[in-house]
């Protein structure tokens, strides 16, 4: 199964392909970007949905769950949000089907035309704030702590699995607090529990910033991002953090009485990551062999695999080895398939990125050890059957550390400071990665450069020195470097 | 707070909507027939889904997620599927808003219809089973025991939260297998999960049964089904699982090479749960003073209120024995409020169904004992403070079997054998529940007694005497009784 997928050198988009169809981690649909979730990337969003509950949950969010549906006039009430959002989305016109009186199946009954269109939603705030509406009287009522676990749809012309697709899965949060501090102090704990969960849980070293202006989201006074960078020196925004300010309570009347009975608009953030994490997770770990997941985030973080085959005495002692590792919380199988010969096993679980093979043959077991096989390194070692558990407890800690070192490693070395116009498009054609370079901070700069290059300026990294210089295009003063970057 | 609801036995329905609202299980929403799960309806739901999980997990099933949207086309593939099914849902037919050239707001672009209209899933067999043609190629890929937990569209005239909503929450599993003797035995595994999950977990006794031919779902050989009672003497379908024979395999062209290099159709089944049964459980356990939650389901299972206030060392005593319970596992929680008065909240708290409460008072705490509350019976007790971990967990215990038993006396009482339709329709109008009644097996009988009646055949129970007998309308011959009741 080896050579099955194209190398990342050769050609690193159809490598990304090669490899979520080959792990198995999704398919396309019969419906036009919309893909399948298979069994395997399926697990793995669950993992990454369970360890994010958790965080929101640690920090008192609850969730709830709002309309699939939102009547299209909730989108024009919030001027920037429609302008900048709302228009590529899929449109519900009709509730029934009649058989087709040609009798060609069925069409859609011309009599059962709804009064007022309804969008699938592309995103919730306008449905949610009109919901608030309803739930928030005084400041008793405040905060209000909500997330969503939920699918949206943005009609997406150019679509890739994980990456891009019409319909995907996510999670939206939506506060309404009584004070602008407040919200901002939400948007940055979400921000910071993204970076801790991507960094810790998706082994992915992110760079935290906030969006220019230009590229905040739509309605949002403030956008903070999480930026990481994939193998081939192309940028991804993992997830965003929104402080909304007034908008959306004004937009849909959202007032709130003070503790001294003064009435008040409500300040509001949203934030989300989505399925969107999947693809880059493989994009950052995967290497030629297949799909590399990180332990936290693996369905099975152990393959035990007997050798030559899974009968009698061997299976006992790979049963004895499975409970061992299961009773320390470890996730792992027996590969029991008694068709499949050892060496198509050990290259399908390194194409699906199992963390950790075992080996079970009688030679090892008489030497009392096992042969295991880390996938990220694929070093090969000898641990003493008596030590097992706890070896492997370690390893699978330490493989997770190493895929973020790596990663970092990377990472840093791809970030490149340039001071003048051609540094910058040398660097991005030649090298990729970031670039820190001085801007004017106009829109027009911004987006002259994207019209030159395709690179957009992915955030303003929070941990910014000031310094005063000019902007790598227009010469123009600038305050601060920010990070320019092609992306996802 | 306990005057706020009607009581059941002025109005059945109401009672019902009042406790929805006001114990903030859901809202109504801006979309008509779509309601908004409010925190906790939805972690209400969350537990179910937990539960249900692992217990799909334990047999061998695995999550995926497949598209939101159906082509029409493949609506009409499988014949009584699109007959029985799929006629009221909501259609996309564009995939794009614009703004109005006349300046309000936006519209429908015209330009951007879709060239085959989509519909939102109304359940997916049909793309699941697209996908699966190309997902099963040899006896080697079966059995396939997929899941997937998902929002679904139903376009419904008279909705009522939980139990009838246009959009709704479900899992539906979707397996594949290479024999029919297989299939029925996962229908049947299926039938019984559901079983043990509503009695055990949800504390609601169930009737298991086949569906009689005209109560099966659309495309179905065999449905099996769980039935509950609720406190109306109303029915309400809380489960099905379905045999699906080869009709979707064909209407979809899946087959397999078997052991022995033929060609054979796969055999299928589908089954589901939804958030209806969330409206199951108001129903069968709640009383006049609002909401019942069984133990195993409620988000908070013991609330600790500090009487009168919740300060000093009260509440070193208040956390001090919070950290005991969820030592022990038993989710608890503290009413710190400083602005609400005891009474209040322990009205509060009965309306949002917490099965047990704790009283910490000064004199309690100098006696060394705590004033215990349980929910469903409104008893109180005093609990020593050094025993009170283990009496809790045995309460809560009691509490979940109380409920159990409680309602199968409830339901026990209320199925009767009738042997004439005059004893039928007494029955069914002042006793309400299920009627044990010979009938003849045909289609005609089964809808002109829902006609004459609004009883609908419930199941052929499973555990069924067979018994010669008469149609108790046509007096025609009969092999066995059936339930009959008024259903949700």
């Amino acid at each position: 199964m080896s050579k099955v997928i194209t190398s990342r050198e050769e050609n690193y988009s159809q490598w990304y392909n090669d490899i979520v169809k080959k792990a198995g981690l999704a398919d396309h649909s019969a419906v036009r970007g919309c893909m399948v979730i298979k069994p395997l990337g399926y697990a793995i969003w669950e993992n990454m949905k369970a360890e994010l509950d958790k965080a929101f949950k640690d920090t008192g969010h609850v969730n709830a769950y709002f309309p699939l549906f939102i009547p299209k006039s909730f989108l024009s009430k919030e001027a920037q949000h429609v302008e900048g959002f709302a228009k590529e989305c899929a449109v519900v016109t009709h509730h029934r089907l009649m058989n087709d009186p040609n009798g060609n199946g069925v069409v859609v009954d011309p009599s059962a035309k709804l009064e007022e269109e309804l969008i699938v939603r592309p995103t919730s705030e306008t449905i949610i704030w009109n919901t608030y509406k309803d739930w928030i009287q005084s400041y008793r009522d405040l905060p209000l702590l909500i997330n969503q676990w939920a699918n949206v749809v943005r009609w997406e012309m150019r679509t890739r699995p994980f990456l891009r697709t019409a319909e995907f899965l996510w999670q939206e949060g939506h506060t309404a607090h009584a004070t602008k501090e407040e919200a901002i102090k939400e948007a940055e704990l979400i921000h910071e529990i993204y970076t801790r969960f991507l960094e810790d849980t998706v082994g992915i070293p992110i760079i935290k910033g906030a969006k220019t202006p230009h590229e905040r989201f739509a309605g949002a006074e403030e956008t903070f991002t999480v930026e990481a960078l994939m193998q081939d020196g192309k940028a991804l925004q993992a997830g965003t953090s929104h402080f909304l300010g007034q908008n959306f309570a004004k937009a849909f009347d959202v007032k709130y009485l003070t503790d001294a009975n003064k009435e008040e608009y409500v300040w509001a953030t949203s934030w989300g990551v989505t399925t969107r994490m999947v693809g880059a997770m493989v994009m950052v770990h995967s290497d030629d062999e297949g799909l590399v997941i990180p332990p936290k985030l693996a369905p099975t973080q152990v393959i035990i695999v007997p050798i030559p085959k899974p009968k009698d005495e061997l299976m006992v002692h790979a049963k004895k080895i499975a409970e061992e590792l299961k009773q320390l919380g470890i996730r792992c199988k027996i590969d029991d398939d008694t068709k499949k010969r050892p060496g198509f096993k050990f290259a399908e679980h390194e194409m699906k990125g199992t963390p950790i093979r075992i080996g079970i043959g009688q030679r090892d077991l008489d030497k009392g050890v096992a042969e295991v096989a880390r996938r990220d390194t694929k070093e090969k070692m000898s641990i003493p059957l008596n030590n097992l558990g706890t070896e492997i407890q370690k390893l699978l800690s330490e493989i997770q550390t190493n895929l973020f070192n790596r990663s970092k490693t990377f990472r840093d070395d791809r970030i490149t400071q340039v001071d003048t116009f051609d540094e910058f498009k040398e660097t991005l054609e030649n090298k990729g990665g970031f670039i820190s370079a001085h801007w004017d901070g106009s829109v027009e700069t911004e987006m002259k450069v994207k019209e030159l290059t395709k690179a957009t300026i992915r955030c303003i990294p929070l941990n910014n020195q000031k310094e005063r210089g000019k902007c790598v295009l227009s010469g123009k003063p600038s305050e601060q470097r920010v990070l320019f970057a092609k992306a996802y």
